[in-house]
């Protein structure tokens, strides 16, 4: 069994790795922080979560994390950084769902994030959680910087054709649309009900801390320069991610068998049959990434449709699944769980 | 391995016993029929259970049901009932999710159901499926019929009070409101997206097929006489059920005490402490009830508050459940899913 | 011209008093109040009203209400009863949107909003505003205590059967059901889109503050005692109320013509046809109330549906409906808009 | 005042002429037909209408359009190309919001549309409503073809960058979001509540009827060629168009400057400040178009942000604008609704 800690279990990506451990045949949990919580039962706050999980959450100042192999950081950024180096001297692996040590390059997560990184050494060793591009390096990792949510949905949905180098890569586009749960938690008004609900808007234009993460990892495939159009949206759903991609063909391509042959032996990437139009509930609850091709009018602009449930493969599926490769374990465990469908 | 056959298997009540059976570790699909969608992969007309289900969907006409254990009915009345006798010949037990077993008076049922009754001596053998209080007859039986999504979240929260004899049993109140998923999947404009979304509304208050059921199995439970007032509503949500349950005490009793004693080995219906307000979404995709007791202001009015996902406690799941108590697998085999929340 | 004030104006009662008023014949409005926003413009909180009023948010600290013949206060309850006196002194009418004023028994309202009540004597000349019942007190008023949300809906529900005096007036039961936008634009957790959404739950369900309200209001319409059994809900749709209201036949009455008539001459109180079923949506924006009447299988039990935009009818139109009668202007001037439906 | 009829009533673009004609000063409707609803009262399919029309559908077969002026079709397609001429040569004007005048080219047009088109010479003389290109067109027209929802947002967003010639136009992208409402009120399965909610999914990506008129309009602003790659999507909402548009600039521009003299007198088109995200709701049930413009990064591709309600400047409210200049009317008269916000 894995012993497991997890800081910051209060939000969407901490109730959702509890709902992915209670049930995991490997993992036990061990400890649960929250500093406004200490005290309080983790099933009084998630009634879903009665008679799966009999902890309450824990003081942070007072939580020993010794008893635990691997502690997952569900907080927001500048909290993982903080903490990481004393966990790992304790021996303990980490895995940050935050994104602290996503950004390799220090002075664009400063400016990115607003703070100054405190741990510039351990970003170094951090290794970037995609198990698509990266699976050999999550093995032996201490330290996993688990991917944003738009960042796993647009990086594989462009990795083939970046990969495959048959595509403009100074123009990517990648529109994309996100279900309410990807604001967190945290009580603002912008995503309340009676703001959300019935209404569609884009944010962030001018800038979102997601467009470098993706542009560092899709230059991480190839040679040529990256550049990046990146415009997010708040679409008035729970979960999902709809990553509309758009790149300009520079050569002729099998683009579905390109896709179908870059994914096919990765258990959670689902390329659909050409001419498929995913929709974002067919991955509701589960960990999968379905991609379908399209190529309109055959014209030289590709088109990629990318979906994630962006709590599950956007975070805590997949940091299980960081976790699964780490310890050896079959790396679909615990997170076969089927897609709940209406 | 128990073989399963499905008829019907394209509305949601369809696709939920699948979602649960792909995974139950007894159980081996053989064969699902569909009159509309013979020949088409199951996964092709619900992508989520991509890599889950291999089968297509049978010609009715053609299907051999001789291969398998048991059979589910996921159809609309009238099929069942006309199906019956033959599965039983060849000593298919059968489990019934449409209505057409679970009204024992013939007459009611042709009243309500508008068809002629074409297999009365079935209904007499049929068991009712709600494990909560039928659980040694449906070990037995040959022949079930599962319970209404409405009836199993309002017999479950009233019946601590009729077995009780502590209420006044002839003006009962029933407010049930549920998720649009609770209409099927058949097209028709009343449930259309831009119908139901952002709007409220009664529907049958005259009077709706669940009314004599609950009537029915209330009054199996108690030598008083039952009477009911039944409002559903609907609430622009997929799945869930709320009942709220209105009742005037005739005697004192501990309310609370006498809920979790009723159900304290009941491994789905779940007492809340006092107090507390159940959510739908605390069930999501779960087989669980549970249920809330009030009385507000200390007067003779009791309030109960039993909440379901009409897909599953209130359907499928049950189904599975009645299943694995007619095989003497453990209960709760294979429908232990975690609710989805958020 | 009627010059018009609004204290709080950033709640989605101020917004929805600002449509109402910003097209309203007689209304100016010269000043609108917010300790927040003070400096911000209208329509760059709310861009649905640009083009529509060019003023910007006051500090209240700086106000100068003495240009106004009538205040809104659009505020959470304390507010008014602070302000009230002096504002009265100026000579400007005032209308409170908020709770201040409409509970005449101080010990009861102090104990259900928790804090002192520091205006009682207002209280007293305060005229609650239900032009269904109060029109002619309206016409002289100073000071209108607007009636809150359920209760507007719940009163008119119940009104022709208590002034009847057909049905017991001790066990009364309203099952009411609210968008979320009747929680307000205060950022909390509970009414997060990612809480709120595809769920349905109660709240307070061991007391809520419109029980007295209703029932003082019912109480002043009979010589009998009343006592409520209220149960309100929160339902995932911005606006809308639904009350099913629940009551027990003391005689035979004819309902459909008792309701028919007793609203014959209202012009926001719609009674339908026996056997409809109202839905929320066609009242949304407008000031409407619609009523059905049902006795399911010839009971004794009564069940009234009534439904109301909790904004309009519920609040803001409501106000202006007052200010109509206060002013001598046609009742309806400036809140017919037609419900926006889908 | 202007004698009106519409054909086809009963759809969502028919129910919302109905809420903007009804109070619409000039406006006297005379007849509606529906094949499907004759004889039943407007205001008993639609209860948002009671006390406003007091009309009853009509027989198409019986209905008599002579005393009309006008006639609105809010029909599917091929219905007003085979009845135009007739009521023309009545002497009665049209106003078409389906699609059978909009595409000049008629094989283009029976390609998309699927059948012969029965009125070719009625094509060439029909003017293409949109008023911000085509006023002075519209002003003495008798056939109106009403332009379709997506292309209303895409041109109005794309329009001043294709008349100032500044972009690349032969890769524009179309990226648009519509809320369910534009599938019209047809019963079918992928637009009911249980499968449209909680969910976001592409749709006609290989090809969609509005890309050729998009690329039509935007072909007539400008003399160099156009090509438009279009994908729409759905989501969860009633109403509301968002089109995300990108274009890679030829040329240094003043992009905000260039917007907001395009729309400066245009009454309908609102220019927000720069940096803005315009949120759906904003124009909710009204005839505003609000765009934005941005330019992420100060790259080389423009992004520009267009919004409208599909069922008002997308249909109904776009089409009473028409008539309103068709009969020398202020332009805004009728169609002044605020937006319903929250």
């Amino acid at each position: 069994m894995i012993n497991i800690g997890i800081v910051g279990g209060t939000g969407y990506t901490g109730v959702e790795l509890l709902r992915i451990l209670a049930q995991h045949p490997e993992a036990e949990l061990k400890i649960i922080t929250s500093r406004q919580k200490a005290g309080v039962r983790v099933d009084d706050l998630f009634p879903s979560l009665r008679g799966q999980i009999a902890l309450q959450f824990s003081d942070p100042a007072e939580a020993d994390f010794s008893q635990c192999d691997v502690v997952f950081f569900a907080t927001p950024h500048g909290i993982a950084m903080d903490q990481a180096r004393a966990l790992l001297e304790l021996g303990v692996k980490i895995i940050d769902l935050s994104a602290d040590f996503r950004i390799k390059d220090i002075a664009v997560w400063e400016k990115w994030y607003g703070m100054e990184h405190v741990a510039p050494d351990l970003v170094g060793e951090a290794v970037y959680g995609l198990p698509e591009v990266n699976r050999d390096k999550i093995k032996g990792a201490r330290l996993i910087a688990n991917p944003g949510c738009y960042p796993t949905a647009v990086q594989l949905g462009f990795i083939p054709l970046i990969e495959a180098g048959v595509v403009d890569t100074n123009h990517l586009i990648a529109d994309t649309k996100s279900g309410v749960s990807g604001a967190g938690r945290k009580a603002v008004t912008p995503t309340l009900y009676a703001e959300a609900s019935d209404n569609f808007k884009s944010y962030a234009v001018a800038g979102h801390r997601h467009q470098p993460e993706i542009k560092q990892g899709l230059s991480a495939r190839t040679t040529q320069s990256i550049d990046l159009t990146f415009v997010p949206h708040l679409t008035p759903m729970i979960r999902g991610i709809h990553a509309t991609l758009y790149a300009r063909l520079a050569q002729e391509v099998d683009l579905q068998s390109l896709y179908e042959q870059r994914y096919l032996d990765e258990p959670f990437v689902d390329v659909l049959p050409a001419g498929s139009h995913p929709e974002t509930r067919s991955v509701r609850g589960s960990n999968f990434c379905r991609i379908a091709v399209h190529r309109p009018h055959d014209g030289d602009t590709v088109v990629i449709l990318s979906i994630t449930d962006n709590l599950v493969k956007g975070a805590a599926g997949q940091a299980v699944q960081n976790m699964n490769i780490m310890y050896d374990l079959p790396e679909t465990m615990g997170i076969q769980h089927i897609p709940l469908l209406p």
